[in-house]
């Protein structure tokens, strides 16, 4: 059966879309669709073209015998303030103080359509880097990676506390929490990552950065390569950081048990030039 | 400005897909590019037929003045089949024998893909029922419930082992794990679920339904309302399965530890009449 241009369209975009930073031959969607490559080259110029103008990423052609399309999802700068600006929202409802000053953020993480875009403000941060895999700590932190390595197409390593029977052979490392300033343990598969990898670190939270510190040793135990580090709140903190380089999207300011507020401003992906996306 | 036709459809397809189960009214669109209804009308025929020849779904249209259209993915036979038949073919590795005869499969729990169109696969099978929230148990569940929520448009609720200061107040419950006939502790934050709710349960894998009978106990605390039970991979087992009604896409057979084989077949999936999707 020949398809129509339109019909074309339609079937191209959803099937560009549901693999980013996949390769996809030009010959795939010539012999799906019997047309021509001549014809399917202006039909993935209008996708590209499209989805640039519309803050949403962009089609990178890869010439040559081995060559096709892949898409790269990139938002645009008004997308990813207005990312911010619901996050920053929703952060602030004075509901979510716990005692101690805790911030009660489960519901955004199990949130799928924040986390989506969360996690695609994110891909577009790293949308031109090789990164081979995404790791972070369980619990909250999976839901973010995920939602990131969905849009960058690597796989995710879940690094937990405690090791179990599932997981085969492990590495565990100690490390001292940030704040706390515990001994705390970090346990990952072996067969999790082979070595050399180009891994980025994500987590929900940051303060001081122990996690994230406990994650780059263990990343040096499996020879790997720390390719950044990705925050979703970063909280305003005395202490030096640990990670010399992260990105945040939010900065947690103020938390206020007795008024009863919260104050969030920008993370420092907008100081980063961020806004020149 | 005004969009062309063959622009239209590149942007209503990623907008549309973008948004599972969301309604977006007609004049959302016509007023976004400039077009008559009409014409946006037409667009939305092309994109659902397309969508729907090509067995990823349909669009659904509300008539009315609170009306508009939805995606709702429903995959096709054909790539339900091969989603099961390449899972099949991964997990059955020699390689993922761990002693006591357990089965390494973190690796696909971490692989975005793989998560997102097993995601698909379960929120076809639920697309035309009333989910209000998925729920899971920390750890393992996590990705594949989120992968499921995201194209079903609903919460994720996290299920603890332990209670955690983030969390707020929690209830608990013990109940009796299936194998181990072990006494162990659920842990759900209070807020984390309003009253009344259709839940859907889900986990990576299911023996004798254990962990899935705790979450039917902590949902009961609730007031919530059991919507169905969601397994990747059920393990054949002796005993009785704790949980009525369940869909699972695979079965684990067989694990033979010294000749270092598994065998996995269909799901009860499949015996459900899921072949006439």
């Amino acid at each position: 059966m020949k398809w129509k241009r339109s019909e074309r369209l339609v079937d191209m975009t959803q099937h560009l879309l549901e693999r980013p930073h996949r390769l996809i031959p030009l010959t795939y969607f010539a012999s799906l669709y019997d047309s021509a490559k001549s014809s399917i080259s202006e039909d993935l110029t209008i996708v590209s073209e499209t989805l640039e103008a519309r803050g949403k990423g962009y089609l990178l052609t890869v010439p040559g015998a081995a060559g096709g399309v892949k898409y790269i999802p990139k938002l645009g700068t008004a997308e990813i303030h207005e990312i911010a600006e619901e996050l920053k929202q929703r952060m602030s409802q004075s509901d979510r103080l716990l005692p101690g000053g805790y911030l009660y953020m489960t519901d955004l993480l199990g949130d799928p359509e924040l986390m989506n875009r969360i996690g695609k403000v994110f891909a577009s941060v790293y949308a031109d880097q090789k990164i081979d895999a995404i790791m972070t700590v369980a619990t909250k932190g999976i839901p973010i990676s995920h939602a990131i390595a969905r849009h960058l197409n690597v796989p995710v390593i879940v690094v937990r506390r405690d090791s179990k029977v599932t997981e085969g052979p492990t590495v565990s490392i100690n490390y001292v929490s940030g704040s706390a300033r515990r001994i705390q343990t970090m346990v990952l598969s072996k067969r999790s990552m082979e070595k050399g990898k180009r891994v980025l670190l994500t987590d929900d939270f940051m303060k001081v950065g122990g996690t994230m510190n406990g994650m780059k040793s263990l990343l040096a135990e499996f020879d790997g390569i720390l390719a950044g580090v990705a925050v979703l709140i970063e909280a305003e903190h005395t202490a030096e950081v640990l990670v010399e380089e992260y990105v945040s999207l939010l900065k947690l300011k103020e938390v206020d048990e007795r008024q009863g507020t919260i104050v969030l401003e920008n993370g420092n992906y907008f100081e980063k030039g961020g806004n020149e996306t």
